[in-house]
């Protein structure tokens, strides 16, 4: 009905413009619309009450930095095709689509041993199917087999348009302002060197900033104690309902997660049957939402018990400490439980949660941020700062958490680590 | 576990205080935790992507402005009891509890004949009694029976702390930002004259800007094309769906939603009986999520079409004018469906959406909004504006529509109005 | 040093982008780098105090708004030279070169006779010569000679770049939220009609938003009241120095001040003579300032008076009506400053300030603002507005206001119109 | 006239209150309002075009702040007295009243050996007689006499309401967006142990944040090559003109500005002498202004060649560096001015300036801040901070810099450090 580019309001960058009809076309598909019912952030919605952004909008918000990026890249002389410009945006675009219900939350749970990104690599190959082929180039980008390794770059490495979306949209949301980059001028501060992306000299005070605030947003909102003890809740109650269903009980669930719960879904069948995959994609938040709370219900004391809590934010206490918990620490909480709820060992145990979590806010292994200097050469950001000590922020920070039932009695202090 | 007022993050304020432990006792009630998961703005968010807030996070921002606003008028010499200050803070809180899913899009059709009002003042009475009383002041300023008016009026008048909130909640999320309204600015110029909540004089230009940006959000977002032509698209689904389980058809549904399609509950009931106040709070967006998403297939065509359309946001075309369309030009449509679809009259008809809305932007029917002037006479808004012609926007604005699936060919000019 | 676009930083856009090397030689210029010297608001910091950037940075602002706006219609395929887009890039950075110290404040004080825009197309004509032509097509679109009128009315029209920009920035700067617009939605909504500029249909709700936006500013900030005392105090300072001088006073003066206040500089004058244009551009807000500050201890007492007054914010108390005040009330106050301070008639008379001052939000007069429908009409805003009465905007605002010492005793009250 | 707490808008907070008449007395005070014409940031306006805000505005939001800190301290049950809570706020209001014009970048040219603060006691002692000792607990808690030491880390330390006020506005007007603190946030985590404000634990991410951003402005603004630049011409050339005034030439001045050019004001006679006091209070940056623009007409080429180039933007090239410049290097510069311009090595060595400039983040030195932890023990930030180094940032980081005209030659790269 209109040739020009489509326009939609955003309240993080304003206007978002999708400069390409294409664009539109894959942002129509039904996978792609699927999105629009994952959330970005799981359960932090239940510590900021503003984060309930999702998928699509993400997806948006990155294709909308992708463009300011090439366009920018163009202005300095640096040649990108139609094609390979189309490529990059379809990329991006498609970058997150394979993510399931409450996004990273339940990553392995409902499906084990495949990570997101493979899955959003299949979508690709099926959409490309379905469009023609007109994902070829998009498809070459987002697993790095395109020559041009800065478009990859873009799309995944420790500077691409993902993280700079999440960061800028997850602050904005969360109302943690202190998480706020300025991904203008990081992308104003963007160049190719020898094939790769790098960050021009003068944007080093940026670049600083933008894993300070990675690194803030990590401990401050994407490993909040509390959303933490929720997301672990939940992988709990699905964990039951499915070792129920196994057992041969009988669990209500929506038509969508049914096949989630009843099998064991792996890998290999993901990659071989385009059932597994439709299946999969009929999956979103509401789902889980919707049998988790009709589990409040359930006859099994655990599901039901679980469920109650996490449907009325009656979370569990978290601890959270350098070092890991040990097997004494975990006992005695887990008899407590038994005590206080008349549970077997085995069901108690179900009540309570410890792990192991870490954040690596700057990594050097793979890929850096490379610096462009004046003179020509590039150094990694880590070392090309002389005052921030980025080299401490690669290393990465492992923490452990205990998480039980807040009217368990304190924990004997003599066992704390 | 702390005696000092809890502070949520906002990304509209910056950051909220619950000033008293009771409000956070209120807040973590499951009736409220519910409203978590019953969107602000039903399906705006498929032309508006960021406006996916919810309505729990609308009555901690009411609060917000509540507390403000009570805090600048106590600063005025007004007095307020504390008991008092609870009770507002209390009603604001709550005066939303009665919404169902989707808020304004399914109100008529899930419970029919009930305001959500009406439910909202059910709940209160029900936690009063959990709570031992403490709602009584709330439930009285609710319902405008507490000897101080003014307090009602926050509540619940052309001005109050419900709208207020809601004008910048919805143009921050839409990121429409010409619905931006100066909350700060009118609550600092609010004032109390016999009794009733009044503006004073120099807060004329404000209260303009107020209205004027009330009837662009409602035209330019609530009463939006598209966003019409999805609530409608629902709510013809769940009718449909409703009248196939009433004729024995077997329609798959939550726990949740079913005894909303089988039983045709009506206000008696639901003031009489408390099962169907709490089934009533265990429904939320997600029961009818799933439940369109599943009816996808099922073997009612005119049940799977629309909701196959509704899930991948395959919208009606829609038609907005002054005049009224005629019987002529529904049943052309009417007939049109048919022949495309293969379908009876009386199915087609479900796809021939048309009805009457309106928009008043400020209405001086009951309580206008007064403006206190110097020489301590008040004047209603409408007439102390000497330039914009407020009394033009107190006239309601009324549009009909016509709406239809986008491949139908297009409508015979003739027919026109 | 560097072939790519200039970027500055900017508070109302984040950044600011010089696309041409020829943009930044302009804005070099000693001229165009005075205006960082001449505050944009005049006296309004006095009462909204972040009031006080500069005509240089709305020079820039504006130039943003056009290079947006240019693009915007150049992807809706409308024919944009590159000639042409720089010209209308200069004319807009130097439509406002021609304003002198306090902008309006000082405008008919110091050179009377003579607009800003004349001054302004004076100044261009130099600057044309100086550098060898390349302002022909920028000084065409400024005086409307070009024939793509709507270059010009993008320079200047109800609609322009520059109101564009001033209401945006003097909002953002005074803190007065209420008169955002959302610059970036019109200028997406700008189009092109029989060769000039239209709004098209979906942006009349903006163009109302717009419409009331300026008129909030004029009344809450451009014409409010302290602003008036101050900047009438200003002028009433300046035309007293120059009354001395022209009596053959000493009075001490920097240099660039002393040719405006022993000549009386007329139109003619500024036109023919080009060191007048030179003395013009060496003047500035400093010279005022330091003129008044200094004229504290000139042993005229009405000079010294007014001049302490206006230094240290010890303003006038102003009383506005929309009846203009008599001459019984004006020789009232008159002779009350007599008593008060023991003056002479006439020299009391300068501490009694009167005058009519006007607004006009909207004028269809010449050029209204024109939208274009769907059916490729254009009708003018105010009679495409149906809901908001824009007709009752176009009648201009007359009110009047009265000066005088805040301790005169109050007046009395048979007198009050 | 009005009992009720003034409002003033604010771009950065929305409103700024002063909840005391006292303070609004303060304020109105002429040696308060001469902070409206001393610019906050010097010449940043140059690199940054919106930072032209001013002293007074800053006192404004450090006021704001200091009662938004005391409100939460008192919240938490810190015992603060009304006639603390006035004195705290009036100390901040008067914290930076001894600034002269250009703030830092005079500091030290017009007023040799006595540091702004000492001014600011002065004019403190001095207001205080004037108001019958309404400012003998602000004065107490300026110079830390006061028994309750928190007061005074609010007024003065690593964490003061200064540095919160000047972070956040800086970066709001210059637009760097990376510098953006959250005040409100730090704010709440306040708190007092042993009677100094420290930060409660759960703030180490935002005190780090607020290191960051802190050295981030540093760099980024208020070292800015091309402001040095800017402030070091200015330096000169106030300096040039004091010689020559010594040497008994005849240099126009303001009356404001002429003692400071041809007396030696030291110390002692600040003290002595509240004739020199007044005098102070009589200059700003206006005066500045004129004399350098009226000085590009002094016969002397040194003078009127550096003010023509200042008045106009023709700023010097900048080069900075860890290494100092060598002797040699300075030399070969001054023999290519002598060359360039013709002029004598004396003359020549004020077109060549370098110096020493030192930033240092966060210093442990005397007061560090101070990080309360749940144990109710005392760690520094510096220590606390296991993640970032801020250690490394307590190193005061030294750089150098060498300026001199554009047009020079390069300098031989042999030179080079």
């Amino acid at each position: 009905m209109d040739a020009r580019p489509k326009l939609l309001n955003d309240p993080v960058y304003g206007f978002i413009q999708l400069r390409h009809a294409d664009f539109t076309e894959i942002m129509d598909h039904p996978w792609v619309q699927r999105l629009r019912r994952i959330s970005q952030l799981g359960m932090s919605h239940l510590v900021y009450p503003g984060a309930v952004h999702n998928r699509f909008h993400h997806a948006l918000g990155a294709l909308h930095l992708m463009q300011e990026a090439l366009d920018s890249l163009r202005e300095k002389g640096i040649v990108i095709t139609e094609d390979e410009y189309r490529g990059a945006c379809m990329a991006i675009l498609l970058h997150d689509v394979g993510h399931g219900p409450f996004s990273h939350a339940l990553e392995h749970t409902l499906v084990r041993g495949v990570h997101h990104e493979e899955i959003s690599t299949l979508i690709m190959t099926r959409l490309n199917e379905e469009f023609n082929g007109m994902l070829d180039t998009a498809i070459d980008i987002f697993n790095d087999h395109h020559p041009k390794g800065f478009l990859h770059d873009l799309v995944s490495s420790q500077l691409d348009m993902d993280r700079m979306d999440y960061l800028r949209r997850d602050s904005f949301f969360t109302g943690v302002s202190e998480g706020q980059i300025s991904s203008e001028r990081i992308i104003r501060m963007l160049n190719v060197h020898e094939g790769r992306l790098v960050v021009e000299e003068k944007g080093i005070y940026s670049i600083e900033k933008f894993i300070i605030s990675r690194r803030l947003m990590y401990w401050q909102v994407y490993l909040h104690k509390t959303v933490l003890a929720a997301e672990w809740m939940m992988m709990g109650i699905l964990e039951r309902a499915r070792d129920l269903v196994l057992q041969g009980e009988d669990v209500w669930t929506t038509p969508a997660l049914r096949p989630f719960l009843s099998q064991d879904l792996d890998r290999a069948q993901f990659m071989a049957d385009p059932e597994v995959l439709a299946t999969f994609c009929a999956l979103d938040d509401s789902d889980v939402m919707c049998c988790i709370k009709s589990w409040q219900n359930h006859p099994d004391q655990v599901l039901s018990d679980l469920s109650r809590r996490l449907t009325h934010r009656k979370l569990f206490k978290i601890e959270l400490r350098d070092a890991p918990f040990n097997q004494d620490d975990i006992a005695e909480r887990i008899t407590a439980v038994e005590k206080l709820m008349g549970l077997s060992t085995a069901d108690a145990a179900c009540f309570v949660l410890h792990d192991r979590i870490d954040n690596r806010a700057y990594s050097t292994a793979s890929h850096g941020i490379g610096m462009l200097f004046k003179d020509g050469t590039v150094r990694d950001a880590a070392s090309a700062s002389d005052h921030l000590n980025l080299s401490t922020l690669s290393v990465p920070v492992e923490r452990h958490f205990l998480a039980y039932p807040k009217e368990l009695p304190p924990r004997p202090t003599a066992v704390k680590g």
